[in-house]
Protein backbone atom coordinates (compact mmCIF):
# COMPACT_ATOMS: atom_id res chain seq x y z
CA UNK A 1 0.00 0.00 0.00
CA UNK A 2 1.16 3.63 -0.59
CA UNK A 3 1.49 6.15 1.92
CA UNK A 4 0.57 9.12 -1.05
CA UNK A 5 -0.62 8.73 -4.16
CA UNK A 6 -0.62 11.98 -6.60
CA UNK A 7 -2.94 12.55 -9.37
CA UNK A 8 -2.34 15.18 -11.38
CA UNK A 9 -5.13 16.64 -13.86
CA UNK A 10 -7.44 13.75 -13.03
CA UNK A 11 -9.70 13.59 -16.17
CA UNK A 12 -11.55 10.26 -16.96
CA UNK A 13 -8.01 8.00 -17.20
CA UNK A 14 -6.75 9.88 -13.22
CA UNK A 15 -10.17 9.69 -11.88
CA UNK A 16 -10.81 6.17 -12.39
CA UNK A 17 -6.53 5.70 -11.50
CA UNK A 18 -8.20 7.62 -8.21
CA UNK A 19 -11.30 5.59 -7.72
CA UNK A 20 -9.46 2.04 -8.52
CA UNK A 21 -6.98 2.85 -6.34
CA UNK A 22 -9.50 3.84 -3.19
CA UNK A 23 -11.84 1.04 -3.85
CA UNK A 24 -8.88 -1.46 -4.17
CA UNK A 25 -7.38 0.24 -0.90
CA UNK A 26 -3.76 0.91 -2.83
CA UNK A 27 -3.17 4.01 -1.18
CA UNK A 28 -3.52 5.22 2.11
CA UNK A 29 -4.17 9.18 0.88
CA UNK A 30 -4.87 10.59 -2.45
CA UNK A 31 -4.02 13.85 -3.20
CA UNK A 32 -4.87 15.15 -6.63
CA UNK A 33 -4.49 18.69 -8.37
CA UNK A 34 -6.32 20.05 -11.01
CA UNK A 35 -5.68 23.21 -13.19
CA UNK A 36 -8.75 25.12 -12.64
CA UNK A 37 -9.79 26.30 -9.69
CA UNK A 38 -13.70 24.88 -10.18
CA UNK A 39 -12.60 21.33 -10.77
CA UNK A 40 -10.40 21.99 -7.47
CA UNK A 41 -13.72 22.51 -5.75
CA UNK A 42 -16.14 20.26 -7.41
CA UNK A 43 -12.88 17.23 -6.91
CA UNK A 44 -12.45 18.51 -3.00
CA UNK A 45 -16.28 16.97 -2.71
CA UNK A 46 -15.07 13.01 -4.04
CA UNK A 47 -14.65 10.29 -1.75
CA UNK A 48 -11.64 9.08 -4.34
CA UNK A 49 -10.17 12.51 -3.16
CA UNK A 50 -8.34 13.33 0.09
CA UNK A 51 -6.69 16.20 -0.17
CA UNK A 52 -7.13 18.60 -3.16
CA UNK A 53 -3.65 21.02 -3.49
CA UNK A 54 -3.38 24.05 -4.80
CA UNK A 55 -0.54 23.86 -6.91
CA UNK A 56 1.38 19.89 -8.68
CA UNK A 57 4.37 20.99 -6.35
CA UNK A 58 1.84 21.01 -3.31
CA UNK A 59 0.48 17.63 -4.77
CA UNK A 60 3.07 15.71 -5.30
CA UNK A 61 5.44 16.66 -1.98
CA UNK A 62 5.73 13.30 -0.25
CA UNK A 63 3.97 11.37 -2.65
CA UNK A 64 5.69 7.78 -3.31
CA UNK A 65 4.10 7.58 -6.75
CA UNK A 66 2.87 10.16 -9.18
CA UNK A 67 0.37 10.20 -12.14
CA UNK A 68 0.61 12.74 -14.48
CA UNK A 69 -3.06 12.33 -16.27
CA UNK A 70 -2.71 15.66 -18.27
CA UNK A 71 -3.17 15.74 -22.03
CA UNK A 72 0.02 14.31 -24.01
CA UNK A 73 1.04 18.23 -24.44
CA UNK A 74 1.31 19.03 -21.37
CA UNK A 75 2.71 15.88 -19.52
CA UNK A 76 6.92 17.16 -19.76
CA UNK A 77 6.03 20.52 -18.89
CA UNK A 78 3.80 19.10 -15.97
CA UNK A 79 6.89 16.72 -14.97
CA UNK A 80 9.19 19.17 -15.20
CA UNK A 81 7.28 21.55 -12.65
CA UNK A 82 7.07 18.78 -10.30
CA UNK A 83 10.48 17.61 -10.30
CA UNK A 84 12.24 20.15 -7.65
CA UNK A 85 9.27 18.95 -5.07
CA UNK A 86 9.49 14.97 -5.46
CA UNK A 87 10.77 13.09 -2.49
CA UNK A 88 13.89 11.57 -3.42
CA UNK A 89 13.39 8.37 -4.93
CA UNK A 90 9.99 9.43 -6.04
CA UNK A 91 7.76 7.58 -9.35
CA UNK A 92 6.65 9.51 -11.67
CA UNK A 93 3.74 8.09 -14.21
CA UNK A 94 1.14 9.43 -16.62
CA UNK A 95 -1.61 7.49 -18.62
CA UNK A 96 -0.71 9.70 -22.15
CA UNK A 97 -1.08 8.03 -25.59
CA UNK A 98 2.14 8.51 -27.30
CA UNK A 99 5.44 7.53 -25.66
CA UNK A 100 8.84 8.13 -27.32
CA UNK A 101 8.97 12.04 -26.19
CA UNK A 102 7.46 11.72 -23.39
CA UNK A 103 9.12 8.62 -21.68
CA UNK A 104 12.54 10.30 -22.87
CA UNK A 105 12.23 13.90 -21.88
CA UNK A 106 9.96 13.21 -18.48
CA UNK A 107 13.32 10.60 -17.75
CA UNK A 108 15.49 13.65 -18.39
CA UNK A 109 13.53 16.18 -16.11
CA UNK A 110 13.53 13.99 -13.16
CA UNK A 111 16.69 11.30 -12.97
CA UNK A 112 18.98 10.47 -11.08
CA UNK A 113 16.70 11.52 -8.00
CA UNK A 114 13.04 10.68 -9.07
CA UNK A 115 11.98 8.00 -11.73
CA UNK A 116 9.59 8.50 -14.58
CA UNK A 117 8.22 5.30 -16.11
CA UNK A 118 5.80 6.15 -19.09
CA UNK A 119 2.75 4.17 -18.99
CA UNK A 120 -0.47 4.10 -21.24
CA UNK A 121 -3.78 2.43 -19.99
CA UNK A 122 -5.87 1.37 -23.20
CA UNK A 123 -9.04 2.25 -21.94
CA UNK A 124 -10.09 5.87 -23.34
CA UNK A 125 -13.55 6.63 -24.86
CA UNK A 126 -15.08 9.28 -26.60
CA UNK A 127 -15.80 10.75 -23.27
CA UNK A 128 -14.06 12.57 -20.95
CA UNK A 129 -13.44 14.41 -17.99
CA UNK A 130 -13.83 12.51 -13.95
CA UNK A 131 -17.35 12.82 -13.88
CA UNK A 132 -17.08 9.79 -16.63
CA UNK A 133 -14.77 7.76 -14.23
CA UNK A 134 -15.51 4.43 -13.06
CA UNK A 135 -13.43 1.87 -10.78
CA UNK A 136 -13.71 -1.09 -13.50
CA UNK A 137 -12.20 1.22 -15.95
CA UNK A 138 -8.69 -0.62 -16.63
CA UNK A 139 -10.02 -4.23 -16.12
CA UNK A 140 -8.66 -6.52 -18.29
CA UNK A 141 -7.75 -3.76 -20.29
CA UNK A 142 -3.91 -3.41 -21.89
CA UNK A 143 -1.70 -0.88 -20.21
CA UNK A 144 1.65 -0.58 -21.88
CA UNK A 145 4.43 0.82 -19.34
CA UNK A 146 7.53 1.80 -21.79
CA UNK A 147 10.84 2.09 -19.58
CA UNK A 148 14.02 3.19 -21.15
CA UNK A 149 16.82 1.01 -21.21
CA UNK A 150 18.34 3.14 -18.53
CA UNK A 151 15.26 3.43 -16.42
CA UNK A 152 15.47 1.80 -12.91
CA UNK A 153 13.93 -1.67 -12.91
CA UNK A 154 12.66 -1.45 -9.53
CA UNK A 155 10.75 1.77 -10.49
CA UNK A 156 9.31 -0.29 -14.02
CA UNK A 157 8.18 -2.68 -11.25
CA UNK A 158 6.31 -0.71 -8.77
CA UNK A 159 4.78 0.92 -11.17
CA UNK A 160 3.84 -2.64 -13.87
CA UNK A 161 2.42 -3.66 -10.26
CA UNK A 162 0.52 -0.81 -9.66
CA UNK A 163 -1.38 -1.48 -12.73
CA UNK A 164 -1.80 -5.04 -12.23
CA UNK A 165 -3.25 -4.21 -9.27
CA UNK A 166 -5.54 -1.74 -10.92
CA UNK A 167 -6.96 -5.02 -13.37
CA UNK A 168 -4.99 -4.41 -16.28
CA UNK A 169 -2.92 -6.57 -18.01
CA UNK A 170 0.71 -4.96 -18.30
CA UNK A 171 2.68 -4.92 -21.73
CA UNK A 172 5.96 -3.79 -21.47
CA UNK A 173 7.30 -2.52 -24.66
CA UNK A 174 10.22 0.47 -25.87
CA UNK A 175 8.41 3.60 -25.76
CA UNK A 176 9.08 3.62 -30.01
CA UNK A 177 7.63 0.04 -30.38
CA UNK A 178 4.37 1.76 -28.56
CA UNK A 179 4.50 4.29 -30.88
CA UNK A 180 4.12 2.24 -33.43
CA UNK A 181 1.89 0.12 -32.59
CA UNK A 182 -0.89 3.07 -31.24
CA UNK A 183 -0.37 4.67 -34.63
CA UNK A 184 -2.24 1.50 -35.94
CA UNK A 185 -4.48 0.25 -33.38
CA UNK A 186 -5.75 3.64 -32.01
CA UNK A 187 -5.00 6.79 -33.85
CA UNK A 188 -5.16 5.46 -37.62
CA UNK A 189 -9.06 4.37 -36.40
CA UNK A 190 -9.10 7.37 -34.68
CA UNK A 191 -8.51 9.06 -38.08
CA UNK A 192 -10.63 6.83 -40.16
CA UNK A 193 -13.67 7.42 -38.12
CA UNK A 194 -13.31 11.31 -38.14
CA UNK A 195 -12.65 11.62 -42.22
CA UNK A 196 -16.07 9.77 -42.33
CA UNK A 197 -17.62 11.38 -40.21
CA UNK A 198 -16.38 14.52 -41.66
CA UNK A 199 -16.94 13.36 -45.22
CA UNK A 200 -20.73 12.20 -44.14
CA UNK A 201 -21.03 15.37 -42.82
CA UNK A 202 -20.36 17.43 -45.84
CA UNK A 203 -22.13 15.01 -48.18
CA UNK A 204 -25.61 14.86 -45.84
CA UNK A 205 -25.93 15.30 -42.46
CA UNK A 206 -29.70 13.90 -42.25
CA UNK A 207 -28.51 10.89 -43.83
CA UNK A 208 -27.34 10.05 -39.92
CA UNK A 209 -30.50 9.65 -38.84
CA UNK A 210 -30.73 6.05 -40.65
CA UNK A 211 -28.29 4.74 -39.85
CA UNK A 212 -27.92 1.31 -38.24
CA UNK A 213 -25.28 -0.19 -35.66
CA UNK A 214 -22.47 -0.29 -38.34
CA UNK A 215 -22.66 3.11 -39.34
CA UNK A 216 -22.52 3.94 -35.56
CA UNK A 217 -19.98 1.72 -34.21
CA UNK A 218 -17.45 2.72 -36.97
CA UNK A 219 -17.83 6.68 -36.12
CA UNK A 220 -18.48 6.54 -31.83
CA UNK A 221 -15.01 7.15 -31.59
CA UNK A 222 -15.43 10.48 -34.33
CA UNK A 223 -16.87 11.89 -31.04
CA UNK A 224 -13.79 12.28 -28.93
CA UNK A 225 -12.55 15.74 -28.00
CA UNK A 226 -10.68 17.56 -30.82
CA UNK A 227 -7.72 18.86 -28.29
CA UNK A 228 -6.67 15.74 -26.50
CA UNK A 229 -6.30 14.30 -30.06
CA UNK A 230 -4.87 17.10 -31.88
CA UNK A 231 -2.13 16.82 -29.70
CA UNK A 232 -1.88 13.23 -29.98
CA UNK A 233 -1.72 13.07 -33.76
CA UNK A 234 1.12 15.79 -33.15
CA UNK A 235 3.06 13.61 -30.87
CA UNK A 236 2.84 10.39 -33.07
CA UNK A 237 3.16 12.45 -36.38
CA UNK A 238 5.42 10.01 -38.29
CA UNK A 239 4.58 6.66 -36.88
CA UNK A 240 0.55 7.79 -38.03
CA UNK A 241 1.86 8.70 -41.28
CA UNK A 242 3.62 5.75 -41.73
CA UNK A 243 0.76 3.60 -41.02
CA UNK A 244 -1.91 6.20 -43.11
CA UNK A 245 0.47 5.67 -46.24
CA UNK A 246 0.36 1.91 -45.89
CA UNK A 247 -3.66 1.82 -45.05
CA UNK A 248 -4.47 4.05 -47.95
CA UNK A 249 -2.32 1.53 -50.50
CA UNK A 250 -4.64 -1.26 -48.83
CA UNK A 251 -7.90 1.39 -49.76
CA UNK A 252 -6.38 1.59 -53.60
CA UNK A 253 -6.28 -1.96 -53.32
CA UNK A 254 -9.69 -2.79 -52.71
CA UNK A 255 -10.69 0.27 -54.82
CA UNK A 256 -8.69 -1.61 -57.80
CA UNK A 257 -10.46 -4.83 -57.24
CA UNK A 258 -13.62 -3.40 -57.16
CA UNK A 259 -13.40 -1.38 -60.17
CA UNK A 260 -11.93 -4.39 -61.78
CA UNK A 261 -14.63 -6.67 -60.57
CA UNK A 262 -12.35 -8.88 -59.53
CA UNK A 263 -14.84 -10.51 -56.87
CA UNK A 264 -12.34 -13.18 -55.91
CA UNK A 265 -10.17 -10.72 -54.58
CA UNK A 266 -13.06 -8.59 -52.88
CA UNK A 267 -14.08 -11.60 -51.13
CA UNK A 268 -10.69 -12.57 -50.22
CA UNK A 269 -10.21 -9.08 -48.80
CA UNK A 270 -13.26 -9.54 -46.81
CA UNK A 271 -12.50 -12.64 -45.44
CA UNK A 272 -9.07 -12.07 -44.38
CA UNK A 273 -10.38 -9.32 -42.00
CA UNK A 274 -13.24 -11.29 -40.74
CA UNK A 275 -10.85 -14.06 -39.76
CA UNK A 276 -8.35 -11.37 -37.99
CA UNK A 277 -12.03 -9.57 -36.36
CA UNK A 278 -12.73 -13.45 -35.18
CA UNK A 279 -9.98 -13.54 -33.23
CA UNK A 280 -10.21 -10.64 -30.91
CA UNK A 281 -10.24 -11.48 -27.26
CA UNK A 282 -14.00 -11.61 -25.75
CA UNK A 283 -14.79 -7.63 -24.19
CA UNK A 284 -13.40 -6.65 -21.32
CA UNK B 1 -54.11 -9.13 -39.58
CA UNK B 2 -52.95 -10.89 -42.28
CA UNK B 3 -54.31 -14.48 -42.69
CA UNK B 4 -51.28 -15.88 -44.46
CA UNK B 5 -47.24 -14.91 -44.17
CA UNK B 6 -44.85 -16.24 -45.97
CA UNK B 7 -40.63 -15.73 -44.98
CA UNK B 8 -38.59 -17.41 -47.57
CA UNK B 9 -34.87 -17.81 -46.62
CA UNK B 10 -35.22 -16.31 -42.92
CA UNK B 11 -31.76 -15.44 -41.43
CA UNK B 12 -31.21 -12.34 -38.97
CA UNK B 13 -33.79 -10.40 -40.67
CA UNK B 14 -36.12 -12.77 -42.17
CA UNK B 15 -36.22 -14.55 -38.70
CA UNK B 16 -37.04 -11.40 -36.69
CA UNK B 17 -39.71 -10.37 -39.25
CA UNK B 18 -41.46 -13.80 -38.49
CA UNK B 19 -41.08 -13.43 -35.02
CA UNK B 20 -42.11 -9.80 -35.02
CA UNK B 21 -45.19 -10.56 -36.25
CA UNK B 22 -45.90 -13.70 -34.24
CA UNK B 23 -45.60 -11.66 -31.02
CA UNK B 24 -47.43 -8.50 -31.99
CA UNK B 25 -50.19 -10.89 -33.58
CA UNK B 26 -49.97 -9.69 -37.41
CA UNK B 27 -50.14 -12.90 -38.70
CA UNK B 28 -52.20 -15.67 -38.17
CA UNK B 29 -50.21 -18.19 -40.02
CA UNK B 30 -46.71 -18.19 -40.92
CA UNK B 31 -44.71 -19.93 -43.45
CA UNK B 32 -41.52 -20.17 -43.99
CA UNK B 33 -39.62 -21.94 -46.75
CA UNK B 34 -35.29 -22.08 -46.38
CA UNK B 35 -32.99 -23.75 -49.16
CA UNK B 36 -31.17 -26.10 -47.07
CA UNK B 37 -32.91 -29.13 -46.00
CA UNK B 38 -31.55 -29.56 -41.90
CA UNK B 39 -32.80 -25.50 -41.97
CA UNK B 40 -36.00 -26.90 -42.87
CA UNK B 41 -35.98 -29.36 -39.80
CA UNK B 42 -34.73 -27.16 -37.74
CA UNK B 43 -37.04 -24.67 -38.33
CA UNK B 44 -40.02 -26.74 -38.18
CA UNK B 45 -39.72 -26.75 -34.09
CA UNK B 46 -39.86 -22.81 -33.75
CA UNK B 47 -43.11 -21.26 -32.43
CA UNK B 48 -42.99 -18.76 -34.90
CA UNK B 49 -43.23 -20.79 -37.75
CA UNK B 50 -46.46 -22.60 -38.73
CA UNK B 51 -45.77 -24.54 -41.71
CA UNK B 52 -42.14 -25.13 -43.33
CA UNK B 53 -43.00 -25.09 -46.93
CA UNK B 54 -40.83 -28.05 -49.26
CA UNK B 55 -40.18 -25.81 -52.28
CA UNK B 56 -40.76 -21.39 -52.38
CA UNK B 57 -44.01 -22.18 -54.69
CA UNK B 58 -45.96 -23.82 -51.95
CA UNK B 59 -44.56 -21.64 -49.16
CA UNK B 60 -46.12 -18.48 -51.08
CA UNK B 61 -49.06 -20.23 -52.01
CA UNK B 62 -51.89 -18.30 -50.17
CA UNK B 63 -49.89 -15.70 -49.01
CA UNK B 64 -51.15 -11.73 -48.69
CA UNK B 65 -47.27 -11.27 -47.84
CA UNK B 66 -44.15 -12.75 -48.83
CA UNK B 67 -41.18 -11.75 -47.37
CA UNK B 68 -38.19 -12.48 -49.58
CA UNK B 69 -35.46 -12.16 -46.95
CA UNK B 70 -32.75 -14.09 -49.20
CA UNK B 71 -29.02 -12.18 -49.70
CA UNK B 72 -29.09 -9.69 -52.50
CA UNK B 73 -28.23 -11.93 -55.87
CA UNK B 74 -30.96 -14.45 -55.07
CA UNK B 75 -33.93 -11.80 -54.73
CA UNK B 76 -34.96 -11.79 -58.07
CA UNK B 77 -34.04 -15.36 -58.50
CA UNK B 78 -36.85 -15.85 -56.02
CA UNK B 79 -39.31 -13.46 -57.02
CA UNK B 80 -38.98 -15.10 -60.26
CA UNK B 81 -39.52 -18.18 -59.46
CA UNK B 82 -42.77 -17.87 -56.86
CA UNK B 83 -44.65 -15.48 -59.28
CA UNK B 84 -46.60 -18.43 -60.98
CA UNK B 85 -47.64 -19.65 -57.20
CA UNK B 86 -49.17 -16.00 -55.89
CA UNK B 87 -52.11 -15.24 -55.12
CA UNK B 88 -53.71 -12.29 -57.67
CA UNK B 89 -52.69 -8.96 -55.64
CA UNK B 90 -50.41 -10.51 -53.51
CA UNK B 91 -47.71 -8.56 -52.19
CA UNK B 92 -43.95 -9.42 -51.97
CA UNK B 93 -41.15 -7.64 -50.63
CA UNK B 94 -37.52 -7.80 -49.61
CA UNK B 95 -34.95 -7.11 -47.22
CA UNK B 96 -32.16 -6.49 -49.21
CA UNK B 97 -29.25 -3.96 -49.01
CA UNK B 98 -29.47 -2.54 -51.96
CA UNK B 99 -32.83 -1.58 -53.82
CA UNK B 100 -32.17 0.12 -57.48
CA UNK B 101 -32.28 -3.82 -59.75
CA UNK B 102 -34.20 -5.80 -56.79
CA UNK B 103 -37.24 -3.45 -56.95
CA UNK B 104 -37.20 -2.85 -61.50
CA UNK B 105 -36.30 -6.38 -61.76
CA UNK B 106 -38.93 -7.68 -58.67
CA UNK B 107 -41.75 -5.56 -60.07
CA UNK B 108 -41.09 -6.75 -64.12
CA UNK B 109 -41.07 -10.16 -62.61
CA UNK B 110 -44.56 -10.21 -60.75
CA UNK B 111 -46.92 -7.13 -62.14
CA UNK B 112 -49.55 -6.77 -62.85
CA UNK B 113 -51.19 -9.65 -61.13
CA UNK B 114 -48.93 -9.25 -58.14
CA UNK B 115 -46.97 -6.51 -56.17
CA UNK B 116 -43.17 -6.37 -55.87
CA UNK B 117 -42.50 -3.45 -53.29
CA UNK B 118 -38.89 -2.98 -52.08
CA UNK B 119 -37.76 -2.84 -48.45
CA UNK B 120 -34.47 -2.64 -46.70
CA UNK B 121 -34.46 -2.86 -42.43
CA UNK B 122 -31.12 -1.14 -40.92
CA UNK B 123 -30.70 -3.84 -38.54
CA UNK B 124 -28.25 -6.49 -40.05
CA UNK B 125 -25.02 -6.96 -37.78
CA UNK B 126 -22.07 -8.92 -38.47
CA UNK B 127 -24.07 -11.84 -37.13
CA UNK B 128 -25.97 -13.87 -39.25
CA UNK B 129 -28.98 -16.67 -38.88
CA UNK B 130 -32.21 -16.80 -37.51
CA UNK B 131 -30.41 -18.24 -34.43
CA UNK B 132 -29.80 -14.66 -33.27
CA UNK B 133 -33.21 -13.15 -34.92
CA UNK B 134 -35.14 -11.17 -32.22
CA UNK B 135 -38.84 -9.73 -32.22
CA UNK B 136 -37.63 -6.06 -31.10
CA UNK B 137 -34.59 -6.03 -33.98
CA UNK B 138 -36.61 -3.24 -35.67
CA UNK B 139 -37.31 -0.96 -33.16
CA UNK B 140 -36.66 2.62 -33.38
CA UNK B 141 -34.76 1.13 -36.61
CA UNK B 142 -34.82 2.92 -40.21
CA UNK B 143 -36.88 1.12 -42.48
CA UNK B 144 -36.21 2.00 -45.99
CA UNK B 145 -39.19 1.20 -48.69
CA UNK B 146 -38.71 2.09 -52.36
CA UNK B 147 -41.71 1.96 -54.17
CA UNK B 148 -41.27 2.64 -58.24
CA UNK B 149 -43.59 5.44 -59.71
CA UNK B 150 -45.48 2.53 -61.34
CA UNK B 151 -45.93 0.66 -57.79
CA UNK B 152 -49.43 -0.10 -56.99
CA UNK B 153 -50.27 2.25 -54.19
CA UNK B 154 -52.00 0.09 -52.24
CA UNK B 155 -49.43 -2.55 -52.31
CA UNK B 156 -46.42 0.62 -51.11
CA UNK B 157 -49.19 1.66 -48.27
CA UNK B 158 -49.53 -2.27 -46.81
CA UNK B 159 -45.66 -2.93 -46.66
CA UNK B 160 -45.19 0.72 -45.08
CA UNK B 161 -47.45 -0.12 -42.25
CA UNK B 162 -46.60 -3.73 -42.07
CA UNK B 163 -42.95 -2.51 -41.09
CA UNK B 164 -44.48 0.34 -39.05
CA UNK B 165 -46.33 -2.15 -37.00
CA UNK B 166 -42.76 -4.10 -36.59
CA UNK B 167 -41.63 -1.06 -34.87
CA UNK B 168 -39.62 0.68 -37.71
CA UNK B 169 -39.01 4.06 -38.47
CA UNK B 170 -40.28 4.08 -42.13
CA UNK B 171 -38.33 6.18 -44.76
CA UNK B 172 -40.00 6.13 -48.57
CA UNK B 173 -37.72 7.16 -51.44
CA UNK B 174 -36.63 5.81 -54.77
CA UNK B 175 -34.68 2.67 -54.97
CA UNK B 176 -31.71 4.82 -56.75
CA UNK B 177 -31.64 7.48 -53.48
CA UNK B 178 -31.73 4.33 -51.39
CA UNK B 179 -28.29 3.19 -53.14
CA UNK B 180 -26.64 6.13 -52.84
CA UNK B 181 -27.46 6.95 -49.04
CA UNK B 182 -26.64 3.08 -48.27
CA UNK B 183 -23.75 3.23 -50.27
CA UNK B 184 -22.46 6.27 -47.92
CA UNK B 185 -23.72 5.20 -44.10
CA UNK B 186 -23.59 1.36 -44.61
CA UNK B 187 -21.31 -0.20 -47.52
CA UNK B 188 -18.48 2.37 -47.47
CA UNK B 189 -18.35 1.77 -43.64
CA UNK B 190 -17.99 -1.88 -44.28
CA UNK B 191 -15.23 -1.18 -46.87
CA UNK B 192 -13.13 0.73 -44.45
CA UNK B 193 -13.94 -1.34 -41.90
CA UNK B 194 -12.69 -4.54 -43.59
CA UNK B 195 -9.49 -2.94 -45.06
CA UNK B 196 -8.35 -1.52 -41.98
CA UNK B 197 -8.92 -5.11 -40.59
CA UNK B 198 -7.11 -6.62 -42.98
CA UNK B 199 -4.68 -3.96 -43.16
CA UNK B 200 -3.77 -4.84 -39.15
CA UNK B 201 -3.97 -8.19 -39.91
CA UNK B 202 -0.85 -7.94 -42.45
CA UNK B 203 0.86 -5.91 -40.26
CA UNK B 204 0.75 -7.53 -36.64
CA UNK B 205 -2.32 -9.71 -35.84
CA UNK B 206 -1.09 -10.07 -32.52
CA UNK B 207 -1.59 -6.05 -31.86
CA UNK B 208 -5.25 -6.88 -31.60
CA UNK B 209 -5.26 -8.25 -28.28
CA UNK B 210 -3.78 -4.70 -26.83
CA UNK B 211 -7.14 -3.26 -28.63
CA UNK B 212 -8.94 -0.64 -26.85
CA UNK B 213 -13.07 -0.19 -27.07
CA UNK B 214 -11.85 2.14 -30.40
CA UNK B 215 -10.67 -0.27 -32.39
CA UNK B 216 -13.39 -2.97 -31.59
CA UNK B 217 -16.47 -0.59 -32.38
CA UNK B 218 -15.00 0.40 -35.55
CA UNK B 219 -14.00 -3.07 -36.79
CA UNK B 220 -17.67 -4.90 -35.59
CA UNK B 221 -18.84 -4.93 -38.86
CA UNK B 222 -15.02 -6.79 -40.45
CA UNK B 223 -16.80 -9.94 -39.01
CA UNK B 224 -19.69 -9.28 -41.29
CA UNK B 225 -20.37 -12.24 -43.55
CA UNK B 226 -17.77 -12.15 -46.76
CA UNK B 227 -20.70 -13.88 -49.37
CA UNK B 228 -23.56 -11.74 -48.28
CA UNK B 229 -20.90 -8.75 -48.58
CA UNK B 230 -19.74 -9.43 -51.85
CA UNK B 231 -23.22 -9.83 -53.37
CA UNK B 232 -23.96 -6.57 -51.90
CA UNK B 233 -20.81 -4.39 -53.13
CA UNK B 234 -21.40 -5.84 -56.69
CA UNK B 235 -25.09 -4.93 -56.69
CA UNK B 236 -24.46 -1.07 -55.27
CA UNK B 237 -20.96 -1.48 -57.26
CA UNK B 238 -21.14 2.07 -58.96
CA UNK B 239 -22.56 4.07 -56.32
CA UNK B 240 -20.26 2.49 -53.74
CA UNK B 241 -17.41 3.31 -55.49
CA UNK B 242 -17.88 6.81 -56.32
CA UNK B 243 -18.49 7.16 -52.32
CA UNK B 244 -15.42 5.56 -51.84
CA UNK B 245 -13.18 8.09 -54.40
CA UNK B 246 -14.65 11.24 -52.69
CA UNK B 247 -13.64 9.80 -49.26
CA UNK B 248 -10.40 9.09 -50.56
CA UNK B 249 -10.06 12.78 -51.30
CA UNK B 250 -11.15 13.52 -47.89
CA UNK B 251 -8.26 11.28 -46.47
CA UNK B 252 -5.78 12.49 -49.08
CA UNK B 253 -6.58 16.30 -47.50
CA UNK B 254 -6.63 15.05 -43.91
CA UNK B 255 -3.03 13.34 -44.69
CA UNK B 256 -1.94 16.96 -46.73
CA UNK B 257 -2.65 18.52 -43.09
CA UNK B 258 -1.04 16.01 -41.33
CA UNK B 259 2.50 16.35 -43.53
CA UNK B 260 1.98 19.99 -43.28
CA UNK B 261 1.30 20.08 -39.68
CA UNK B 262 -1.51 22.27 -39.96
CA UNK B 263 -3.19 21.71 -36.70
CA UNK B 264 -5.32 23.99 -36.93
CA UNK B 265 -6.76 22.19 -40.05
CA UNK B 266 -6.43 18.79 -38.39
CA UNK B 267 -8.41 20.30 -35.46
CA UNK B 268 -11.33 21.70 -37.74
CA UNK B 269 -11.69 18.44 -39.19
CA UNK B 270 -11.95 16.66 -36.13
CA UNK B 271 -14.45 19.31 -34.82
CA UNK B 272 -16.72 18.65 -37.18
CA UNK B 273 -16.65 14.94 -37.60
CA UNK B 274 -17.49 15.94 -33.72
CA UNK B 275 -20.48 17.93 -34.23
CA UNK B 276 -21.95 15.23 -36.67
CA UNK B 277 -21.36 12.37 -34.40
CA UNK B 278 -22.72 14.24 -31.54
CA UNK B 279 -26.02 14.33 -33.83
CA UNK B 280 -26.72 11.12 -34.01
CA UNK B 281 -29.99 10.65 -32.10
CA UNK B 282 -29.24 7.85 -28.90
CA UNK B 283 -28.95 4.28 -29.82
CA UNK B 284 -32.93 2.25 -30.36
Amino acid sequence: MLENLAILAPGLLGGSVAQAARQLGLARRIVVWSRRPESRLALAGQPWCDVVAGTPGEAVAGAGLVVIAAPVDKIVELARLIAPHLAAGAIVTDVGSVKGEISRLGHAALAPRAHFVGSHPMAGSEKTGWEHASAGLFSRRTCFVTPLPETDPAAVETVVKFWHNLGAEVVTVTPDAHDEIVAHISHLPQVLASVLGGFLAQKNPGWRNFAGGGLRDTTRIAASDPRIWRAILEQNHDELLRALRRFQDELHAMQSSLENRDWLEVTARLERAKVWREGFRPAP
